[in-house]
Parts: C-alpha cells; sequence; structure tokens
C-alpha cells in the first residue's frame, strides 16, 4: 500500500486528490498539510468529506512526513513549491509537483514568466507527467512536474498531427475556456459569483504562462521548435476546459485520415477517447478522460478536447503519475 | 427635473439606480459619490455603462452636493448610513435612504440587531418606504427609509390577509430565496463562484435582521403586534426573491375568496400583480413589478412572491419613493 | 458477486445508478434495459461513460434477464413500472423499483394520486427502503421501493423528533427546492435552459405526489397519524435538494438539546451527518449522504437537510437498499 | 409617432423587441402577430409584461396589419420568412426582417445553406442593417435585413482592419461562444436545463450558416474577396457573444497603432465602444451595445467584442435600423 501524503491539501487540487485517494484500492491517504491557518479536520474545511474521511490537515512537519508516507502530491502554488520539493526528496519521498516550477525546461523562459528559479538541480531530473506523451520518461522518476491544466488539453488535442508532422508548427492557435474553479480558492472581484455567473471573458491576453508551456509540450512532440498563440478564457461553469486548436495541415487531409490518425494514436490510451461527435466539457465532469474531436474546416483542421482541469488537468494526473511512478496500474483510483 | 444625487454609488444598488435614472424623463443624475478609493469614471467602475453615463464618481463634497442635487440617494452601508443622512437633510436635500438605520422604528429593536442609534431625531420624521402599503405617510416627506428586499417581499405577498385580519397572526413563516446580488460586491468566501454555484443555502437562522423589520411592517398593517419567523436561503442566480409565506388563516378560505381578496387590494397598484399561476423570479428579473399566487393548501394559506431584490428591493423602490415624495408620476423610470 | 439489472438505464437514474456500480466491489453490471427507442451503446446515450462502461441498452428481454441478473434495479416510470416489477419477481430476480408504484401502501392514497393500481399483491410484500428508518423491514425482501427524493430529505430531517414524540404532529411544514435533474431527461419548455436559468419558482402546489409518501413516512416513524403541508420549488442547479422544514415542538427545547437529540439518533449512520452549521446542496452533490442541521427559531424547530436527489434520493439509496437485501456491507459502491 | 407591428411575436426576439419598443418615445407598439397556436396575451406568453403591455398576440390578419402599422419588425424564422415579406411590403410597410432570407446577397450561396429562394425581387433592394459598417445603404429603404447575431459581434470586431486593408484576407479565424438563447424559445435534448447547464461545447462545425454571411460583411468591408473560419460555441449563460477573431496582419502593428485605428473608426459610434481592456458578455448584457478590445500576441493580431445576442445581435439593431429607416435619432428606446 503506497502511503500518500498531500503537500497544501487546503485547496481545490487537494480536495480533489483526497476524493479520488479515497477510492484507490492500493494507496491510502496518510499525512494531510497546509499552512497554519488553514489547518483543521478535513470535513470542516470540506463539507463533501464530513463522514468520508477523518483525518486532519495539519502544519508540515517534515520528520513526520517522512514517517508517513512514501509519496508526496506535493500541491502548493508556483514560486512556493521550489522552496518545499527539495525537502520532501530529501525526506526519501517521490513527489508529484502540481505547480509550474518543474514543468519548464528552460530556466530562462521560467524566470521572465515566473520569478528566479531556487531549484535547477531538481528540475533537471523532473519528468513531465503528461503520461500519453512522455510515458517512458516518468516511469521510475522520483520528480514528476504535473502538466498545467490547459497545456494537458491543448496538447493532446493536436499530438497525433505533430507526432507525424503533419502541420505548419508556427500556425498553431489554442483558443481555450475554462471553468472557475480554475481560479482556485481565494475569493476575488473577478470570481464573485454576481460577477462571474453569466459572465464569459478571455483573460491573460498574450501574457499567460501556460503559453511556454503549451510550446514546449508540442515543440518536444514535434521534434523541432514550435510556436503557439494561446487565448484562455474563463466562462460560468465549475469544472472543465474546452480547448478548440485551430492549425494549418501541410498537405491536404480529410476527415477520415484524421479520424484514422487518432485513433491509431489514442486508442491504447484509457483516459484519452477520440469521439464521433464535438465534445463537451460537461461529458467529461468529474473523470480522468480527455474527450477529442478533429475535423477539417476550410482545409484548416480544428480540433476540440474537453477535459476536467481539476482531475485530468491535475489531481487525476497526478495520480494517473503517482500510479506510473509506483509500477501500477496506471487506471487505479480513476476509473 | 429634478437633480439626483446618488450616495454611495459605486456598489450594486448605486449601479442600479443609475440605470433606472438615465432612464426617467423628470430627473436628472447629477452628482454621484464613493469612498474615496472607489472613485472614478462610472464607466470604469460598471462596464455596463460605457457611452451611456460620462459621469465621474467622487468623494463627497457637501457644498457641491447642496449645489448640485435636491435629493440624494442614499446607498451607504447599515450604521454608516446615520453618520451622513442629518448632514445631506441639513444640506437641503430629501433623501431616500437605503440602509436600515431609518426603518425600525423601535431604537431598542434596532440596538439589538445594529449598534447604538446616532440619529433617532431624524429617525421619528422617517417615513417607511413601502409605498403599496403606506403611500400617505411617505407624500410630502422629507426622509424615507427605504425598505429591505426580504421585507418588501415577504409583506406584499400577505398584506391583504393582514389587512383583514383573516389570519393568526402568531402563524407566520417566512421562507425565502435571494439571488446572490443581495450580497453586495464585495468578495467572500460563499460568494466565490466556485462555492456559489451549483449551490444554495440557508443563513442567518433565527439571526436575521430583516426579521423585526418584518415583523414591524406586519404588525403596522394588521393593526396589532405581529411574529413571524423568517428563515432566508441563497441561490446560484443574480437577482430575485421568491418569498413563499405560510399562515393559518383564521376561517375558512378558498383560492376563489383569495383571489378576489387579493385583486381588491392590489387592482390599482402599478407595480404588484396577483397572478393566476405561481410566479418565478426570472419573470420579474430587472423590472419594478411584484407577482403574487396565493392559494389555499390543507387549510393553510400558501403565499408566494416574486420581487427583484436590486429594483423593487431597493433601487427601484427608491426611485418608486422619490416620484412619490415630489408629487410626480409613481412610475417614472420604472416602467 | 451480485449480477446487476438496470430496467430502464437510458434515462438520468440509470445513469447515476451505471456511475456507482462501477464502483461496486462486489456486484457487476450484466444487463441494460430500455424502450427500442432508447437503446444503443451507453457509451453513445451518454458520453460521460466513454472508456468506461462498453455495455449495449438492449430492449428488454426476460429470458435473457433472468439468466443475466439476480437482482434488478427498476428505474422505470410511475404507473410503468407495476406492470414489469411482477415479471421481474417471477423471473426469480430481486427489485428495488425506483417509481412510487410500490411505496403508498394505502391503495386509495395510491389511486387518488396515480391510476389504478394493478399490483397490489406485490405492493404489499414490498418494504419502503429508507435505511435510516426502516432498516429491518428491508433486509431479506424480495422487493424494496425506493423513496422519493423529497420524501427522503424531508423525513431524516425529523425523523428524530418523530420518533420521539416531541412534535406537534400537525404542524409540519416541509418547504424544498430541488435542483433541475429531478425533472428527468425530457426536454420541456419549464426546463428549457433560457426559462430555468437565472430562475427559481415553486410547483405542484398543493398538489405534489410526494406529500402522501411524506406523510406516510412520517406517520410511520411517529407512530400516528401526521399530516404535512409539502411545498416544493426548482431552481437553477443540476443536483440536490434543500428541504427546510418547520415544525413546533410539543415543549420547551433548546438548540443543544436537538444535537444531543440528532446525533444519538443518527450517529450510527453512515450516511446521515448531523451539522454545526446550516448544509448547502453542493456539501453533498455526487455523494449519498444527508448532511442535517436543526435549528429553534422563535420556539419552532426548524431543520435543515441537504441530499443529492439523484443518488441519495434515488440511485445511490437504491444501491444502498440493494446491499442490504443481499447482506452486503451497507456502504459498497457508495463511499 | 411610428406604428409598429411585430410579426412572430411569441418567441424570444418578439419579447425583446415588444421590451425595447415599450421604453422607444415616437414609436408605439399596435398590432402582434403568431401562428395561431401560440397566440394570446402577451402578459400570458411572457409573465414579464404583466402590467407593462396589455396587448394581444394575434393571428396576421394582412388587412388589420395595414391599418394599424406603418412598420413591421418581422420575426420569423429563416424559409418562412421570405413567404411573408413581400406580402408586408405590398400592404403599404416598411420592414425589418430578422430572417436569414434577405441577408445573402449571392442566391447561390443562399440556396446552399438554406432552401430555394422565393423572392429574389425584393432581396436585391434589401440593405444589410448593420448600422456602424452600411448604415447609408439604409437610409430610406423599405426592407432591411437584420443581421445574424454572430455576424454583428464578428465584423465589428476587425472591420477597421478590414477597411484599411491591414490585414491577409484569408487569415481570418472566428471563435465565439453564444448564451443559450441564440437556440430560440423551442425545447430541446442539448439546451434541456441539465444538459446546457455547467457545459460548453462546439457545434455546427464547418457547416455554420453564419458563415458565408460573415464573408460577406467581410468582403464588402475589406473591397475583396475574404474567407473566413467561423466556428461558435454556445455555454451556460441567456446573453451575450464573446467574439475572439484571430488574423494576420499584412505589416508590424503595435497595440497603440489598433487602439487608434480602432478609436477613429468607431469613436462617432453610440453604440460600438473601443475598451482598454478585454470585455465579457456581462458588461453588455441587456444593451445594444458592442465592446471591442484589439490586441496584438505574438505578431497575430487578437480581438475580441461582445454582444447581447438578443440585443445588438437581434432586436436592439432591428430598432435601430427602424430608426434609420424613419430618419430618426438612431438611439431611440435603446439607450
Amino acid at each position: 500500500m503506497i502511503r500518500v501524503a498531500i503537500i497544501g491539501a487546503s485547496g481545490y487540487t487537494g480536495a480533489e486528490s483526497i476524493k479520488i485517494l479515497l477510492q484507490h484500492s492500493e494507496a491510502e491517504l496518510t499525512y494531510l498539510t497546509a499552512l497554519p491557518e488553514e489547518c483543521g479536520a478535513v470535513e470542516d474545511i470540506f463539507p463533501q468529506f464530513k463522514g468520508r474521511c477523518p483525518m486532519q490537515i495539519e502544519p508540515l512537519d517534515l520528520g513526520k512526513l517522512s514517517e508517513m508516507a512514501n509519496v508526496a502530491l506535493c500541491c502548493l502554488p508556483h514560486k512556493v513549491s521550489m522552496g518545499f520539493v527539495p525537502k520532501l526528496l530529501d525526506a526519501g519521498l517521490k513527489v508529484v509537483d502540481f505547480s509550474a516550477d518543474y514543468r519548464i525546461k528552460d530556466v530562462g523562459v521560467y524566470e521572465k514568466y515566473y520569478v528566479k528559479h531556487t531549484d535547477t538541480e531538481n528540475l533537471k531530473h523532473a519528468a513531465f507527467g503528461l503520461p500519453e506523451l512522455f510515458r517512458e520518461q516518468i516511469k521510475g522518476v522520483n520528480l514528476v512536474a504535473n502538466p498545467g491544466c490547459y497545456p494537458t488539453g491543448a496538447s493532446l488535442a493536436i499530438a497525433p498531427l505533430l507526432k507525424e508532422g503533419l502541420i505548419e508548427i508556427d500556425s498553431i492557435i489554442v483558443n481555450a475556456v475554462t471553468g472557475s474553479s480554475g481560479a482556485g480558492k481565494n475569493p476575488s472581484e473577478k470570481f464573485h459569483f454576481p460577477n462571474m455567473n453569466e459572465n464569459l471573458f478571455p483573460y491573460g491576453i498574450g501574457t499567460h504562462r501556460h503559453m511556454p508551456e503549451i510550446e514546449q509540450i508540442m515543440s518536444e512532440v514535434a521534434g523541432q521548435n514550435t510556436t503557439v498563440l494561446f487565448q484562455p478564457h474563463v466562462g460560468p461553469f465549475d469544472r472543465g476546459i474546452l480547448s478548440t486548436v485551430y492549425c494549418q495541415p501541410k498537405g491536404k487531409i480529410d476527415n477520415e485520415q484524421l479520424q484514422k490518425l487518432y485513433h491509431d494514436f489514442y486508442d491504447d490510451e484509457r483516459f484519452v477517447r477520440v469521439c464521433k461527435n464535438a465534445p463537451g466539457v460537461k461529458d467529461v465532469a468529474g473523470t480522468n478522460y480527455c474527450h477529442i474531436f478533429p475535423a477539417v474546416v476550410k482545409g484548416m483542421v480544428v480540433s476540440f478536447s474537453a477535459i476536467d482541469n481539476l482531475v485530468k488537468g491535475a489531481s487525476g494526473q497526478a495520480i494517473q503519475n503517482m500510479n506510473i511512478i509506483f509500477g501500477l496500474d496506471e487506471t487505479l483510483g480513476l476509473i
């Protein structure tokens, strides 16, 4: 039985991780931590767990951690995470890190979008945890950088085309709409119900931090430098990201060829389903699945993907990664 | 032309008042004030007014106020309002006050639910601004206490029965559900979109400040001391209050008698409509109307009313009151 | 391993039952049926099951049924169900029936609210499947009438008071708000998104079919004839019922006594949680839990309960009942 | 006083037209028609008009129409409209037609996306009613084809660039998300609340009928044949369209130049506001305004526009057109 700690358990990805792990037959939650002011009984912090999880969320004690757990899901925010991950590794744990801190391989790019990187050593050895694209690199590592929600949905949507070199790599536009849970637990003006309800708006225009992450993944899959125009929006629903990805194919391609290409690429993947129709975010809400539908429109490829930003876009994928690094059936807890 | 100032224009009731006054043929907005940190161009603070209202919201200057306006809609919060209203009156303005500070006639009750009252002199002369029940008292006063949203919906729902002495006055239960705009503009955990969306919950159990206000209105209409059990809830929508009021009739009454009683009582009222079916909050959203449907169920009367909490429950009713104190057609700006 | 058939699998309660059974360690789905025009691959009918459930929904074949399954979850509508349940029982299956057809023990009452009853023989032997109140009667029967969603929430909210004879049995008012999934899968004007969104309205005024069912349960718990005024409403969210139950205690009672009474009554129940604060429907969404908070307000008891109408109010409770009649751990598939 | 008839008044655009005309100082509603089965009192069909509009919706009588009205807002569906418009014109009325029937100038294109055109004569003389782009052509005509909601938002978003010939005319991608009211009043599976709520999905992939309309407008503005990839989506809110338009500028352009270009183009337009930040659909809900924000991202132009699909995207724009053809202040009823 894997013994799992969640570092930063008081936020939405913490709650979602707890929920999944309660269903996991070969992992048990053993230790939950958060900032002192966010500690307390799980069922007081998340009423959904009343009677389901009798644990406490406690301030992090590294000694206790190393006794209690052999893997940590590190749900800390960007910039904070890299201050803790080295300690978690030193304490002998394997780590799946939810932040961006170990995702961007190019330190210069990271530092442009975030801050100075303080743990470049571990960064070098971290695997990028998108199993459907980089599974072999994940197996057996001690540190997995769990991908961002947008990069997951966007990359899966066109990976088969990138892999086969079928598209112009400077033609990619990712238009995405996320649900509001992506904003996290802290109240803000934008996500105040009377503002967010009945609303839909773009944000992060030209500056969203997931842009370089998307480019890194796509470049790696394509085997060459790939640029992406990424534009996120947020809509009045809790969960889900719909990515609509536009790109220019190099040659002529039709819908039948697209379907075949995608099925060949994904049919062995449990969590990616190639669909006959366009997916909606509700189809995948609460699941670790990614539904994809590629189509040819006026000579362009338009590929749609839907994921749950908290599951395949965060906690579900993290546990998928955890299963992989422990050599377990990848789907445990997730079906 | 009436010249209207809005004191505390940066919140939701301020915005709604601006919106209505833009349609008002005999009143013009002349002065908008707010706390210094909430000042700025109206169209920056409320994007809905881009191109529609070129005004600035400024810090309050009493000298300027007395020059610019002859009536103030005072949209300040409870407790704050009574610090300003005397100054507005002294500046020679008529005032419609949105707070609770001039609503509760019994200072002891006010001080139990709020704080020490610091302007009991003006309190004595303030009219309670629920025109359909107290129109004669409103005409010609200088200070109107604009009713709370819940008290408006709840009282209108059973006023005809109270007036005619047809119900047991200790049997009244008001179960109400409001939209989220009632919570105001400040972000909070409860109204953070990922918490409020897909949710519905009760609050203010046994302690809501509108309880004594409802009792005061109903007692006055009934002509005797009336107690009310009031339970508010909040649901995942922007606007509206549905009040479901339960009470025990003294004698036997049937649906036909109820309809006649309500029609006789309300048919001359422009903003109260007695319906043949139960109303929904969407039927009145964005309007100053109250839709009412009374029914007999198992010997009890169940009466439903729907209002828009920001219009008939706040800014619309305030402007209705303003029209009355200036001797104008009561419906100006509101149809 | 229990082999489970779902009769009428193409609706919302069918989907929810499939979802739960996919997690059940001692039951397997073996046979899914629906009307011919609603048959097809599960993952085409419910995209949420793509890659998760490779089964087909087929027209019912009783011969096949008796070979394939030893228990049926019968998700057919009221009136239709009693035409099939006798056949399911004759085929040697145990049955948990979701309709009202076997809930109302008094045939006269049933026939007043529904139609002529055509299977009064099985009606006599059916257990009423609300385990927290009638567990002993459920054990070992072949036919369980799974309760309505409203009756479940309302009855659990005040059962401890009824059981101890602490309330006036003619004083009970149940005000409830349900999410829209309660309306089922067929499009209608009321539940058309542009009508239901941003709306909240009452329905079934004085006529809702759950009223006699609530009275039957409460009467049985109280040990005497109990009348209830039940008023349902529907709000703009998918899942959940918030019941606000008002009643008059016989003597004086305070919040501390209420808490003790409720804790004594429910603390051994896995799926009922007595809370320190009022629950919201989101706290229980997607779970089989009922959260309850009782309070004293102005001498009345106001008790709040929240359930997910599709889980504890339908499919979850059905599987809880299935677990009981097979002598399994009651919580299998539901935690 | 203009006397206005609404043909097909029982749908959403009919209701929105009624609402606007109730505020119009120089137009009065005189005649409302619908299919016989959809006739009745306005306030029964649309409860929002209780006490506000005492009119009846009646079956169309051409004789009565010609006596009662001098202009018709024709809110009939595509294909149906061209059967009635000739009769309305023959009856001596001016007509603003909401359908697509008089929008597409190329009959072949129309017939590819719709059906055989049966009124090509009037088609020739119809003005395309997008005042900000084609005002001069609208003045004085008898028949205006009111634009589609998507074409309005998409075209306004990049018209200044097209007009100045600054973008590659084969590079335009329009990604749009509409609210659910665009689907009209008839219940359907997709727009059933439990399906649409918490959902967002694309539709009309490669086939949406607004694609050729967008191309026609853009081609006319650009003065050359322009192709557009248009992909619509629908989200869980009532009103609004957010269009995110991507295009390749011919040369280098920066944000400052874009702002200047857009301000120069639109600052005299009352209903188009060029913003300093990205707009949300809630900013324009219930108004006839279009908010636009253009930005340069990675060498591409991304321009965002927000409109209310029922107002600037339908009824508001129709009344703006009506004002124009009668030589009135264009903004009457719309501020």
